[in-house]
């Protein structure tokens, strides 16, 4: 039968301490694994603050993928081609088995490499979108970081810093093309200032709230390379959960199909 | 008798075309004239931004001070001595006499002047705390500007830009000293990039929302010269009005006393 010929082949996708998590919103299934990388919030998150856009000619890429979640989220807002860039074979390798898992080989490629040496696979100026979930925290010789390694990467800017991130967001992109970046709004003075440097124009930005009352604990930007300077929007707040923890309905409506 | 004395010297006070407005969550009235100078809700809402400190040694600049509102509106908020300075000569005048209506000659200094010139009237790095609503709007060939001279001045960047205010902010503040500024979000970024150029480090930024669903129309902003980069607090937005446009609690708290 199909149902169970597919499911036995979603098994052989697996390999250990890996499960299969959904985004049934996106209708997309994810490979996960907690010992290496599990999507977050943050990603539905900047996936959800992208905009649709789907020129058949869109080449879309995300330049930190870890998993491949924000892409995959992207599968049907964007139309085009998605390239997913990480730095941790094991990590992309999940990617890899994720993209094959929902069916998107032809219009997806996951690219095992550092971001820094990006331009020996892709064309600079090249790109009408360029995501990116950073590493949010500085590598500092009092930070303390995830004795995991695959996780330290993640969280910490050992393998790359905020410069070279928005250098290279910046880089790939042709002019008018758009980048979103998720981030801590403690850096967000560093993010625009940077932004600046290289060329990207903040045209919307989004403060993310973990419960009405409490500090902004993300930040989504979109930025235009070599936009004009200012008419920056500030659009309406996000906030995520109510006083009791639950997610609000905004948030529910991008984690699970209705 | 007291009362009637009062208000006599009261009407003493008023030139023509001036009326005498009442901010009465501050216990303060402000001398002001619709065809110069009215304060606005963005006086108010920087004054309830501003934290509490009542050291008796206090030394508090407002360098766009208009008909001086904002420091008036900082009169229990603040100890020490205020001093406002306004280039039109019309508005140093309303904020001259509204010190004396309140009774606070003794802490309040009107200087009318220049920003630009500020350094002969007070010295550098001898402020706690520098306060500034300056003109939003670029002063573009293209701008279309209030045809009334006053008006004009106190909303387009025809006397001093922003790059000019944030450098005599910056100036005339101790080092640690506070700087708070409210402004447009539109032109979030730039405000950003020109404190980290000025070395003032922003540290704690709320949004102003004027309806639920709506993007912000107003930023205020706290940053610490010299102050460490990064860790940027983004406190709750403030949302001003509920659908029907009559303020909310929160800001009718900031108007009127209970």
């Amino acid at each position: 039968m199909q149902a169970s010929g597919g499911k036995m082949n979603e098994e052989a996708l697996l390999k250990a301490n890996e499960r299969i998590d959904a985004l049934s919103a996106q209708g997309i299934r994810i490979i996960q694994s907690p010992e290496v990388f599990a999507f977050s919030l943050d990603a539905v998150l900047l996936a959800d603050f992208v905009r649709p856009n789907r020129k058949s000619k869109l080449q879309t890429v995300d330049i930190c993928a870890g998993n491949g979640a924000i892409g995959l989220f992207l599968n049907r807002k964007l139309g085009g081609h998605i390239t997913e860039v990480e730095l941790q074979t094991r990590l992309a390798d999940m990617a890899e088995r994720s993209v094959a898992l929902n069916q998107l080989t032809e219009r997806y490629t996951v690219i095992n490499a550092d971001v820094k040496d990006i331009y020996e696979y892709l064309s600079k100026d090249s790109a009408d979108i360029v995501v990116c979930n950073p590493p949010y925290f500085k590598d500092l010789p009092t930070s303390e970081k995830n004795p995991n390694p695959h996780l330290a990467l993640a969280r910490h800017e050992i393998a790359i810093d905020l410069a070279g991130i928005v250098a290279k967001m910046s880089g790939l992109l042709k002019m008018n093309g758009k980048a979103y970046l998720v981030h801590r709004p403690e850096r967000l003075a560093e993010i625009l200032t940077t932004f600046s440097q290289y060329r990207l124009a903040p045209k919307r930005l989004r403060l993310v709230y973990p419960k009405a009352g409490r500090d902004a604990n993300m930040v989504l930007i979109e930025a235009i390379k070599d936009g004009k300077a200012g008419g920056l929007k500030v659009v309406p707040p996000l906030v995520v959960a109510d006083q009791a923890g639950n997610y609000r309905p905004e948030v529910q409506a991008m984690l699970h199909a209705h």
